[in-house]
């Protein structure tokens, strides 16, 4: 499995991924889930994905190379798609044609695949967005009453999410908040692992303002796990029983 | 959905249910989950139930039916069955049965209904015993190593019971690690409702220690939710960023 989160707040998007695929328990992998795309000052976007890592590979791919290819037109780059909403369209469709061509041959094996996204960016002169897409290609976008989208492991990481984050929440304290989400679901899920890939773009910035990797020898990461771990303690501790 | 939890400490048992049961989203209802069977002194059982509240009833209302029968004898009777472990192959295999009777019908219609249990308790000379029943009437046992169970939406309760709980936890910190472990849940789930079902069996007592239920309108819930919430954002904001 997988858990990204991303985050969509008056002071920019902040996203967090893990690394690790698995193929049954017995065959664990780490690859990158977040994909970063930017014109700098003209238009920034990012990509998280969960799912058969078959479709999410090829969908990055074919995404990639047109954003690449100089003569691909609006319709085929995200890079040049007129905006936001158009660029979560765009990813939805790969996505949907790739899940659909997959799918075809799965079905034969009588399997399927799929694979969920979340697409971050803004592009200059329109407004940041923040979209979950659907293995069918639909999607849904994040509002100030639900300020953050998660795919993957979802569930262990949202109690935090839904104490803490409102979308007046600092960039600071929302980079904790999805370190914080994801050591809970890391501890709980073998199926979610180090190292982590975190990025964050602020408002009308138009670039990836800050990307890095923690690995799991992260010195920084391993205090804030165990910092955590003893505020819950002694939040638990000074709790009155019913 | 459901969400049941249950502790096996060296201070005894700690059992918690939530009451809510749903066909689909537009059809809510209150139903029971957790069930006692005591013959004080010299046995005590709890029964907490998951999924498809037909299979629950029927596996519930024929166990119950035989425990109550003075006729009944040892192979049937989960009040005279010779051990906790044969008490859990009892509620195992009425579980099995009355799946695959449900299942014959379901199967028709191409849909499926099953479910699954905690069984817990003591016999007079035995040890406290918690048992996990699987809807195919199979079943895994706490340990030490691993001394809870849970049943249902699990995954947004477990990061605070894989930090708080170990065997030696005494009974009040147990009481207070469900409570707070079903209040995330409950924040987070719509398919978990209130009312709660509360209920300790202490070490050797081979009784039903303390039982109660815990109502939407529980001020001591309500104060303890509301600590808990606010003790997280205190320790949140306490923790130093990465």
């Amino acid at each position: 499995m997988t858990y990204c989160v991303g985050l969509l707040l008056d002071a920019g998007i902040v996203l967090l991924s893990d690394t690790r695929t698995n193929a049954g328990l017995d065959n664990i992998a780490t690859y990158r889930k977040m994909f970063t795309f930017a014109n700098d000052g003209e238009r920034v976007v990012a990509i998280m994905t969960a799912g058969s890592l078959s479709v999410t590979q090829t969908t990055l791919a074919r995404l990639t190379e047109a954003a690449e290819d100089q003569d691909a037109d609006e319709s085929r780059s995200i890079l040049k798609a007129p905006s936001m909403l158009k660029v979560a369209e765009l990813v939805g469709q790969t996505l949907s044609d790739v899940t659909a061509e997959v799918s075809g041959k799965m079905d034969r094996m009588r399997q399927a695949a799929s694979a969920s996204m979340i697409v971050a960016g803004q592009r200059r002169g329109g407004p940041m967005r923040l979209f979950l897409i659907y293995p069918e290609g639909n999607f849904i976008e994040a509002t100030s009453d639900t300020p953050y989208l998660q795919i993957g492991e979802h569930k262990y990481g949202k109690p935090i999410l839904d104490r803490v984050i409102t979308p007046g929440t600092p960039l600071a304290d929302a980079e904790k908040a999805v370190l914080l989400s994801m050591d809970s679901t890391l501890r709980s899920n073998l199926s979610v692992g180090m190292p982590l890939d975190l990025a964050v773009i602020e408002a009308d910035a138009l670039r990836i303002t800050r990307q890095r990797r923690i690995e799991a020898s992260d010195e920084g990461f391993a205090r804030m796990s165990r910092a955590w771990s003893d505020a819950l303690r002694d939040a638990f501790q000074k709790i009155d029983p019913v």
